[in-house]
């Protein structure tokens, strides 16, 4: 199948005004993603501090990996040359149908090829794809992976934040990623009373609309029945939790679920992920520091609380005499001019007590970027959103992040439902 | 709080009359448990082999303490004096509420109390428990409970039988439970076509009604909103089974979640738990034996197949061009005149798509009891049917059988579902 | 290779002689083997609590299949017909050369075949047994191996108590092997004061003598030059190890190996194994309890310290200003009139600093035999002596016992030594 | 205590000239340590491919370290200025006598300080060194220490060696460290047939003479008797241990101590570390190539086996019908004409049967320094000899390298011995 036309002039039509667009988006995104590593070593980008936070370095090439392999070499057949035929294997995330992967627990052991190298890949990737998108017309279904490569590069600038907080803390210096206004993962909310917006019973419809880029996990837009509901008008606050702990909220098995007490007692949680006791009165709000991207900072009682796991944040609604919403309630929510604070960025990822389970009717595509999204539906609970790390496009009502319930190195927080 | 009115002379009310059809039923279920264990020594009653799989003994006094700490205790108030002190601990499986208990992958360490003190516990739990409810009225709560017991002691009967299974497979003479007619887990099931009953969208009841025993989790009723599809007349065999095996089916990722795929190559599975290979030809049907509860029997292709993972029955829906149903499919089909099948004991429990999730407004009860179900809603797929191990009672088209995805040794099968 | 002279009329010769004593000899263990299991039911002797304990069953078993595989089929040959062919794989521990073993760890899964039958089994051997030796005439090899089959079996009698220790430990309600006079594990020693037996340089003879039974790891006897040193003239007591205690050794890494210290944090050692603080002040003795096979008992201060690794030992030792004796110069004083309380029954064994290494010349039996301890001699230290638990004939000044370094559940204590 | 005198203009005696020689050896052997690093990225030098093996850049701020705490700290007292307080804690190995530890297992965790900043702390306490080696009057203890650190830094130059072959191995690019002439762990040594030096018992001295530098674990010089025995004139070849392998060496238990046959399993080991079968019939030399510093080679028949752990050492010995020397018998050989080539730089360390112990009458030294060698004596066999990657100093017939018995990553080879 070849995915670009022998035409060498342009037509002024719709698909070529997309081609352009998506042509643009892309400069704008590569570039996005370098100014993440300003002021970054390159010892910085080699971190790996667990197997499920990569190196800043193998974020760089994984995503232009993507661009060369989803896009370059599909449209060009099997004559393309690659930039360098170890990178197939070293920057596969998890794409079994391209073939084999470097362990991922060992993306961290990759001195070589070095950052620099990294970058000149890029750039010779970002020129081959400029060349390519300007002088061929290229169909719809390639310009589709192509849109799906910038909305993956996107997902990949936003786990380059959270991964390196990740591997900069495993450090005892708590170094700083850079010195700035504000922290990524702690935007200012100033601070209202929380009132909870009530939804009668009924029919709701979730998931994207036909049009604009989606990822197919947010599709088919389909009907949910929803019985009547409340949902909470912001997000739970450091200080509010900071009542919860006080309260003996990690010492209580009945506030948690059974495996979330057995994670408690594993990794002896006591307080959210990077939230560090500094004096012996663990009840002072002023006795908690907070490592954040920018360094350890005292704790902010009225920002959204974050790095809390789904069993944290399912055992405080318990306490509260609330539950968590499902990501209908959410979604519905969200659409409506009552809800639009769901969609604030900055406020932080939310999880909601859905498991990640395809939507009725849900298809994945063929080949091997089928593999995006539907093989990890098991075993991880949707959290909807976003956090001031997440680029803005991908603030929207539909989207449906995921992780595991035990995870904590994302910007996950709580927002608080009730049944009517 | 007392349960038990001072009233020596009993009405002949509607409570009165309930009260005495418990304690028949108890008879029943506390003798039904005993003959599970004919013919097992004390030795075999010890085994365990995993922490998932207690011992036969533990169950026998597992089910005596649910009686003598909810009923008996409860009834009598403090002054209650316990059959042995030790056993509160010893036989409390997970209830944090009721205080300590033996670790769960420690069962097998208790060689005292003797399999014989623990007949004489239930002997002597028995009939307190008779006498209590011969002279007393007891108040609609604990004879909530009471039933609960029953329906607890039942389950655990279904457990005694999967989990002597895995212990005795775990001895390589492969010794049987028993010599009898049929296996267990096993039950004939004349093979007939696989046809498809569709059904078209709507609004589902989904859950089990006011009147009548059932769990917590299977309740409120409530409504679901379905969109078109259609669920397979029959189980999967272990016939059409094979041919997802000698299709190579354990060796395409493709056909995998993430984390099945992970746990394929992590236990080296190749075919259900239990399946043995016997000569080099594995294509062969007449190449398998299996185990079961009385001993290795060749397979036999017209069966139900049983003992996968959630990972295996996702794997093989896919490769069937098919889906596992959700709950709520399973269950609106399963009361209609033509998905009677579904509840048909003897063809294994069938993995849904569905995540063991609250229904909307469910609530836990009040006190330890409340532990039962609710802190489980976590990280487990939801199985619907009953295996020819399951009580009869158990069969019901709202009832929710939950396990991990990995889990394989419950009596688990496949049947398919597709959208339409 | 016929073990077995066609003669059936005995000569009085020496071998004759040697060959009745081993008969009469072979009777008396085999019954004081039987003699250790009085009172422990079925499930007790199904007990494994740790791969490194095996259940009583199995050590019954273990040793009877020890005269059969190497005794009776060795002298019948091919057409031995074996009392069970499953036996040979089930209770082989770790002969490599007779074929498959079961899984050490997997030894508590054996419920069948049951106490009782093993019971059978030790019967048939005995007969088979006692009909070899009394009708036929033995070689000088096979009676070597048949001396050998009684002193393994000695060595599980001493297993049979340890293991059994471990296992009924696990039980919470810390059941007793039996009531009875004095716990095997801690025999009265009378409390004298310490004082140091000097000896000065010189060369030494170390080993078993030619004549007699000993294992093949304490020959050949050889020289070795020893430095001027004192060894204690009694081992350790627990009164003494509790103000080791009291003075924080378990909390002072400068008195510690490396590994040693990496053990007690893992292990979350504060005491030797068994012992157990009743109150809050741990200096007091009387807060100390320590479980012994007749149960929980105070803490006996005059009494050698049990139960304790090489790391604690060598931290002991360090913390007194001693250090451990090497076997070489345990054995050379054992041997002397001033030294006879080493070889003391009852007193325990002691750790010496010496590693398990083949002695110069050592060459180990053809055969499967010869795996008995060669295979071994890398990463465990010797130990010198024998508790109360290890059968009279093997308190001998030769005899080295080994244990890896964290090993506590032997009877395994302290004897401190010096440079002069 | 002060280690400094007063005096500004230094006398020409005995302690000062060792204080000059010893400033010209610093400087030389700072020097050498750094040219290791040439050609290296930051990147190659934070590599961490396991606990065992340190980072180049850990090792280049330790062993300065090393200088700060135990020379310049020492020598300055309380008021001494660190160059950074965060150091201490960062690059101390294990001396718990100095305080907190970074854990070993996360010293690939520090990307700051950067290799830049490593190398500024390197000058500067260079210069402070050599400002109070040259202005000040240093007594004989401090001296002692001094040449202890250029000791210990000839060490880690050795283990920066070893360590990065191991982590750039874990890259499947398979880097090479430079191109160069030769590899440094596999020095020509040509071939000559294998003999056997022998010599007849009696007493040898062992151990490092009273003047000179030496380690603490060589001293104190003492007497032991030895049996008759040989030892080879040269180390096991690579294609000598290659007819282990064709002779199904790996798959023969009975070649192997027990330990070794699980470790054997656990990690399937097929061949050397570092060795690679590059087609189908591993029996022919041509077919295996081998990780070298200088990247991919082919085997080198005649050059000395490496990177064999004790127990391949020792099954190799079983199989070629000898056994490992101790290391007593390795020394006194090597103090003798004919045995000169056992201390042969290039050849490699050899595994000796002796597990690491204190000589007798050994004492470590006082304070934090003692924890050098002595605190490691347990579960760890001696290798004699050197290798290639050993600074030239420390090729001397005393000195007792150690591993544990699994170690690989160390370029440790065979030397067979013999029985007379």
């Amino acid at each position: 199948m070849s995915h670009v036309s022998g035409t060498s002039s342009l037509d002024r039509d719709a698909g070529t005004l997309r081609q352009q667009g998506l042509l643009e988006a892309f400069k704008h995104v590569r570039a996005m993603t370098v100014a993440l590593t300003d002021g970054l070593s390159a010892e910085d980008c080699m971190l790996q501090s667990m197997p499920d936070a990569s190196p800043v370095k193998w974020h760089l090439a994984h995503v232009t990996w993507f661009f060369e392999t989803f896009v370059l070499e599909a449209a060009t057949g099997s004559h393309y040359a690659p930039f360098d035929p170890a990178f197939r294997v070293l920057f596969n995330s998890y794409y079994v149908g391209v073939g084999e992967r470097h362990p991922r627990a060992e993306r961290g052991m990759i001195s070589r090829p070095t950052l620099e190298r990294v970058f000149a890949y890029r750039q010779a990737i970002d020129e081959r794809t400029a060349a390519l998108m300007a002088s061929n017309a290229i169909d719809d279904a390639l310009l589709d992976i192509f849109e799906l490569g910038l909305n993956h590069e996107q997902q990949h600038q936003e786990l380059i934040l959270t991964d390196l907080k990740h591997h900069l803390w495993n450090n005892p210096l708590r170094p700083a990623w850079r010195a700035a206004p504000g922290d990524v993962g702690a935007a200012a909310a100033p601070w209202v009373p929380m009132r909870f917006i009530g939804r009668p019973e009924g029919i709701a419809q979730i998931g994207a609309e036909v049009a604009g880029f989606a990822f197919d996990n947010e599709r088919p837009r389909h009907r949910a029945w929803l019985a009547p509901f409340a949902i909470a008008s912001r997000p739970v606050t450091c200080g509010e939790y900071l009542r919860f702990i006080e309260d003996g909220g990690y010492a209580r098995a009945e506030l948690w679920l059974a495996d979330g007490w057995d994670a408690r007692l594993r990794e002896a949680w006591a307080a959210p992920l990077y939230w560090e006791c500094a004096h012996l009165d663990a009840a002072h709000d002023a006795a908690w520091q907070v490592f954040t991207l920018h360094g350890m900072k005292p704790l902010a009682s009225d920002q959204p609380v974050a790095h809390v796991s789904y069993y944290e944040a399912d055992a405080y609604a318990r306490w509260a005499g609330a539950r968590l919403p499902t990501e209908a309630e959410w979604e519905c929510v969200a659409e409506t001019a009552d809800g639009a604070s769901l969609q604030r960025r900055g406020e932080g990822w939310e999880w909601t007590q859905s498991a990640y389970l395809p939507y009725p009717g849900f298809r994945v595509a063929s080949g091997a970027v089928g593999e995006y999204n539907g093989k990890f539906m098991v075993n991880q609970m949707v959290l909807r959103g976003g956090s001031s790390a997440t680029p803005v496009g991908h603030v929207r009502s539909s989207y449906r992040n995921f992780f595991p319930p035990q995870a904590r190195w994302q910007f996950s927080g709580i927002r608080l439902a009730r049944d009517l």
